[in-house]
């Protein structure tokens, strides 16, 4: 077991070693089965490593193979249990950091010297994502939710595939999962001594505020309303009324969230999402276009938005503007609409999908004629440097 | 107290008896109010018994009149108390089939065995309901919305009058239910000492995942969203945005449901209920028509169904369709209607409950004119036997 | 330290102080944060006081000057810390009731009674409002949500400026609040001890069941809808779907809300909020304008409501009435408007804004030609005294 004494000796040990560098890693603690005792249902992460920290990983590497414990970094994802020797070997080659590790320093050392005293080591598991490939685990599944709900990796931008088939069906309640079989075995036993657990929750994936912390300024007042997997900007809130944020989906900045971001959707900084308003998903009726709402757009109370949208657009309450929705939109406009956008076309009636990424929209079902039409909206729009 | 021996003496005994068999029967554990200590709060069933088990309601009535208890079959529901006494006369009858009681199998003599040596007695309670009748007691309710949501019973088809005048208002924290009086008496004191309970919801009705065990494909992201009493097919999904299901509603095959199912409404296999969309009940705009979808149907999101559905229609999101609704159809889509349709109407414009039931149609609202119209949805329909 | 002996003693002390008078008071328990302990989270008020109880109010404010606790009644807002010796000195003057003190009765001796013998005084703070300003003080702020949440205040009638600003939005579990800040530098440990708590919300408010016990027939299916200074009439129920009550918004009557109440809006008795309606709210819509619904009115599912209504008004499931929606109405139905409205002007068009507060309105739209239209609706209208 090699130890490192001084910064310098690490320096030499990581710029010596020759190793794969994970996409991401990290050390998690596992729920298991209740009854299949050996099946991984939830993997908790005290801290995560994404692009980052390349020595901490070099070491965790070095020291499972010194206690022998095989790391295939060509597979995709590789899942490792921890041993005593392990956390010991670790530690060595971190000796130099370990006087300098609180609360807010060195958080993959903190860890390690939580576990060293530990003597329920099968709960903790480490992980390593080499690459971003379809989902083969519980423990590589819950780091890649983390990623994006960390905000360490963008929305979209992580392959998810097989997250489904993956993850367990289970009952929650308080944050532990329970498998629906053992409830149903147990169910007469538990009912009959009052013991059975109150369930918050049946869905293969945690809510975001099991695992998440938010920023200061972020308020989600309902957890069940963000799943984990979501993204929130610092500033973001989401109000407990018909909201709901899937995982994959977001914002990226300031927004009231009080309606619906489907997986795959985003919602850009300034734009709010009013009271049951309904952003589709890839799943939903976009025809597999994932939909963007750029910044300072408004989607009035029970709206429903089946396109991306450029910036400072409008839609009113209660309107739907889907792919299909033809949408009249006066010369006038038009040529309003010219001035903040780089192409807009010259006519008069657009099909929805025709207007996707435009700015400065403001849609509204004309309330005597039912016609749905469009005009520029009063909502500043930024001309960015590509524009013009 | 007869001892039965053998499974022959079993089913002498069986054919022997000539007993008036119930519709339903179990044993509950039952919560007391904490101020009016006699009455119950709530009853949990580890198993129930519905048009099935005549064998055990045998047993169990056999044993009720051998320690004394009287029944009154002529009842339409019947709440006995019980003793240890009738434990050891109803085990005496199922001698033969203990040492085969599994986790599994003969889940009413697990419950017995379970009960065998418990000195808390009191809180539990044998229920027989004998005739479909309004309800009289917290036990026969919950008896009745167990046995439509664990299936048993088809959804509708439970006289279900009553409940509201049976159950007491209370607040559930923990699946624990408080009566809002004892709380009232004892605010000072438990505020003081900091143990005023963590209240979830105030209610008559419990909710769904407090009593019943979900299939292994079905999610309930939210438990607030499924009431006690609902019906979910497997292979249900309920998204925790703006959805809702109520007693007596639910699914009957496999569904996405991100909107609400309100009291009386069925939706059919493979229908899909989007974010926001309502369905409206017998009390909220039918004209005490409860509704059902189809199959294979769609409800946008924000859309609003107040008639019922046949098979694979549409309506788009941001629609609501009522009964007093004007739909257009044009001359060549009523034509394509009449295909999958045993009955549709030659003419142009149909009131919504001229059209409840019928397959195939795509409710739109023509974006340029403001018209509602129909058409013929891409949907299948499969026409079935009776139809043509 | 003064001892009033008899009821006599009692009222000649009360005749014989001069003490300013608070608008409202109350002994509350605080939570203190975990990282800054000296940080009050929540205040949690056994009993309050509002416009009333102002022998008790003389009682609590001489205590506190004979224990040489200096309450300056100029301020807006007073919060003390509470001693052994203030609580023997208060109770001293309450001698004459101490004897018929009970569940029901002297609730503020209770209160003391209740504290006299702990040795966490610490936890306890006595808060007086003299003024109603903006607001200064956690404590204070709770006093006033208390007062609009237990009806001793009506909606809209306190100034709750400064409230965000002196709210700390934190982690709630169980009821208990979470700085953020303590979770981000415990979260290694407290999740590696499998301790991390189960988050319910992040707000700076907390909910409405966390203290306030409603009526017997008022329900609340799902804790997270109702914040913390809503206030619901008796006969309230607020049902899971898409509904929400914030805080200083709520219902003066009987009331089936499955939509949304935004802050500053009032709904009146017999008037229903269907599933996913939204009420818009000052800062969502209405240009500041709070809206008031009157009795007896019906906001159809999915409706979104942007302007005052009258009594007996309808808008029909799906419909958006904003201050700027062109609404028809024939020359008959304003006719027959007339008769339910002290001024109704005579024309074919107006403006949503221009129809704000009318009595009698349905709103529709006509599905035939996409207009807005209004009629007389077929609700009664109860003419007071000031019509006609």
């Amino acid at each position: 077991m090699e130890i490192l004494y001084t910064k310098d000796d690490f320096n030499n040990f990581l710029s010596r070693k020759n190793l794969r560098i994970p996409l991401g890693f990290g050390i998690c603690r596992v729920d298991y089965g209740q009854k299949n005792q050996d099946k991984v249902l939830q993997a908790t992460f005290p801290v995560i490593n994404w692009n980052e920290n390349f020595g901490s990983a070099t070491v965790f590497l070095t020291a499972l193979d010194e206690v022998g414990i095989k790391v295939d970094s060509s597979q995709s994802e590789v899942v490792c249990k921890i041993t005593p020797e392990f956390i010991d070997s670790a530690l060595a080659k971190f000796t130099p950091f370990i006087s300098e590790t609180n609360k807010e320093k060195h958080k993959n050392i903190q860890v390690l010297l939580q576990l060293k005293n530990r003597n329920d080591l099968k709960n903790f598991k480490i992980v390593f994502i080499f690459k971003d490939e379809p989902l083969k685990s519980v423990e590589a599944t819950y780091l890649k939710l983390y990623a994006i709900s960390q905000k360490k990796a963008e929305l979209r931008s992580l392959n998810l595939n097989g997250a489904f088939g993956v993850l367990t069906n289970v009952a929650w309640s308080q944050g532990k999962p329970y498998e629906l079989d053992w409830l149903r075995e147990n169910e007469i036993e538990l009912k009959i001594n009052g013991t059975y657990p109150n369930i918050e929750a049946v869905d293969k994936f945690p809510r975001f505020l099991q695992h998440i912390i938010p920023e200061d300024n972020t308020r989600i007042l309902d957890s069940s309303k963000v799943r984990m997997g979501a993204q929130l900007a610092a500033g973001t809130t989401v109000m407990p009324g018909a909201s709901y944020i899937n995982f994959n989906a977001g914002t990226t900045g300031v927004s009231m969230v009080e309606g619906r971001i489907s997986s795959s959707a985003i919602v850009g900084d300034g734009s709010d999402v009013g009271g049951g308003a309904s952003i589709l998903g890839v799943l939903s009726g976009t025809n597999g276009n994932p939909i963007s709402i750029g910044t300072n757009c408004l989607l009035g109370a029970n709206s429903v938005c089946g396109i991306p949208l450029g910036d400072g657009c409008i839609i009113d309450a209660g309107i739907s503007i889907l792919e299909g929705t033809r949408v009249t939109i006066s010369a006038d406009e038009v040529k309003k609409l010219k001035e903040v956008n780089e192409q807009f076309e010259t006519k008069t009636v657009f099909k929805g999908v025709e207007l996707a990424g435009k700015n400065g929209l403001h849609f509204r079902q004309n309330s005597e004629t039912g016609q749905i039409i469009a005009f520029r909206s009063r909502r500043e729009v930024k001309l960015n440097e590509e524009l013009h």
